[in-house]
């Protein structure tokens, strides 16, 4: 297997989060990528980072890489820029997958200048750093929500982008300042290469690691519906569970259908944006279909399976996986939230090889195992910090 | 008259340049608002404000308000939150006219980061810095660029917003989130009153103060047409003449059309706006008509003249003015010009009051006579600091 000093070092913003700690993960087993995970720990536990060192080791044995992690806040210039200059006589960072955000849909119209300020004016900062210590590998965390009520189902990224909701328009703002920045090429100083970036769209992530040591742990309340519904199940949670509108037209039981994918999946689905972006220019490569001054290096993919579930169906899937018998309320439609939100994953299958292969009662059954053997969360592990 | 202390203190961001600094005349003219001026100089001169408080004094006394002006550049939020902070115990700064932006087209498209950090960082920490001292009132300088090319014209203030520069792009990302900062009520702390916004969109301003004290004074070679061609005439500019494209469809001669409205109405606009919002909640005002879950407090007006020119007449017009016979040469067309942007100005005169009176022979001859009583821009005043 390669040593830490063969392998392509990777910033993971926000690599302790759900997907972060996940994508930090199939980097590691990947064995060509070398995570360099930071995080503010505002939704998120170090403890992350210690399970995915665990787990490669299971998996790769002793000689395993390791992830790094650092303490930073993207809303602090100078906590980015010493990350990147603690590396860069050794090679430096190349690449960066970037997921840190703040990410609840109703929350971001009650405290939107947080969000813009987290989400858009931490990517600017991100990118400024990159430019300057000369990192030019981009892999953006967007999300569905970007084609706010899109006009054809399943959705393909040639869709207009029109999000709904303030943390959409922050996923969509920090697109078009990528795609900007793509576009300018060398022009801005210090840049010497021009940015290479792909930004995937998120559906719905589900599910945890197999092994059942790493998973989606929120502090707090959990914001999304299935990891209320394990929490609930395990005796965790014990608030109502409401189901937000079931007047939704085209739904088949009129409760908002979205498109879950397994959280490995769409790890997965980062390793390939990262191997494509890395092919060399001289070969078959996702920007050869790029038009210089209309895309620059930029392209954008959906991760998702193309199969739409109700929030009923997602419920009564999850009574399977754990036997618990939910209760649930109808309450009246949230603000931001869009009917149908499915992937056409046709692109992403085409180009990056992405094919979202785990099953709806693969990601229960994971997501159930991951909750029963962590019922109260992450607690460190024998070897954690 | 009234006294400085009876004055409502409005911060004038950027309000050394050139729109800013007739904003900065026109509030001390109105005898009602007392400019508070910050601006970080990058293309801007603290002479305007010695020119400004001249001219008050001369059209309204010796005891005519008078501007303060404090450096401050807005990526640095602790200078934002110091000038709050020094009004806070004395009645604190009533509102804010927030003019500071990189402001060139071609430009943007060459360095994006730092328009996306000025214009749009620079609107965040502003709005923070609002919320965090208490101060709702807000006019933003946003740009007829917003509308991308339009599909109607002349453009009324529905057209769909989807700007074509990165320019336009700030512009129509920062209107983004200061809507849903309105819309968002009280419920981000430490607001205790919900923003209320005045969007203005610009057309072309032209011209100068008829004084000839107070005009366009960019640092280097102008980015627009008027003063580069008042320098060409004045002999300080020497260079070449270009007009980007005359293939342009719909327009007379095929050259770019544009709707120039002359500084001082442009100007009285801001003023018009902020009197709008000043009207109290239970007298007719502009917000009656918002639906608060969809709007909140904020609406987006036009300020233009409802007339097109293409660059070829403006040229002509500019001839007739100065006498300079000018020698142009016609290349290809600029990335992210548009083909006309021409307003419709009926909104803004039915809601706000705001009719665009003075015609493009006064705003050449105004332009001409501040050229050639400033051959060589400004030079401090003999009571100029």
């Amino acid at each position: 297997m390669a040593s830490n000093t063969q392998l392509k070092r990777v910033l993971v913003t926000g690599g302790l989060g759900y997907i972060g700690s996940h994508v930090v993960l199939t980097l590691l087993l990947s064995g060509r990528y070398l995570p360099i995970v930071i995080d503010n720990c505002h939704n998120a536990f170090p403890e992350a980072v210690n399970r995915c060192a665990e787990i490669a080791r299971d998996e790769m044995g002793s000689d395993a890489p390791q992830p790094i992690f650092h303490k930073v806040d993207l809303r602090n210039p100078a906590e980015i820029d010493a990350v990147f200059d603690k590396y860069q006589t050794d090679g430096g960072i190349w690449g960066v997958v970037h997921l840190a955000a703040l990410k609840a849909v109703g929350e971001s119209s009650e405290i939107p200048l947080s969000y813009y300020q987290v989400n858009v004016g931490g990517s600017m900062s991100l990118l400024q750093s990159m430019a300057k210590y000369g990192c030019n590998v981009f892999v953006f965390s967007s999300s569905a929500t970007v084609y706010g009520i899109p006009e054809v189902i399943p959705i393909p990224e040639r869709s207009l982008v029109k999000a709904e909701s303030t943390y959409g328009r922050t996923k969509a703002m920090v697109e078009d300042i990528i795609h900007d920045v793509c576009l300018s090429g060398t022009m801005e100083e210090p840049r010497k290469e021009p940015l290479k970036a792909v930004s995937v769209r998120y559906f719905n992530p589900a599910g945890a690691h197999p092994s059942g040591k790493l998973g989606e742990e929120p502090r707090g309340k959990p914001g999304n519906l299935l990891p209320l519904l394990a929490q609930m199940a395990v005796g965790r949670e014990k608030s109502d569970l409401k189901v937000f509108g079931n007047d939704y037209p085209g739904s088949p039981d009129g409760t908002c259908v979205r498109d879950y994918l397994h959280i490995m999946d769409l790890a997965q689905g980062h390793v390939l944006a990262l191997d494509a972006i890395a092919v060399p220019a001289d070969q078959p490569n996702i920007f050869d279909k790029c038009d210089p001054s209309v895309d620059g290096y930029f392209r954008a993919f959906n991760l998702g399976r193309g199969k739409g579930q109700s929030v009923l169906t997602m419920i009564e899937a999850m009574r399977k996986a754990t036997g618990f018998d939910y209760k649930y309320e109808i309450v009246g439609r949230r603000v931001g939230d869009v009917p149908d939100l499915t992937a056409d994953p046709a692109l992403a299958e085409k180009e990056l090889g992405f094919v979202a292969k785990r099953d709806l009662p693969e990601m229960c059954r994971d997501l159930w195992n991951f909750q029963t053997k962590n019922p109260n969360g992450y607690e460190p592990t024998a070897n954690g910090a």
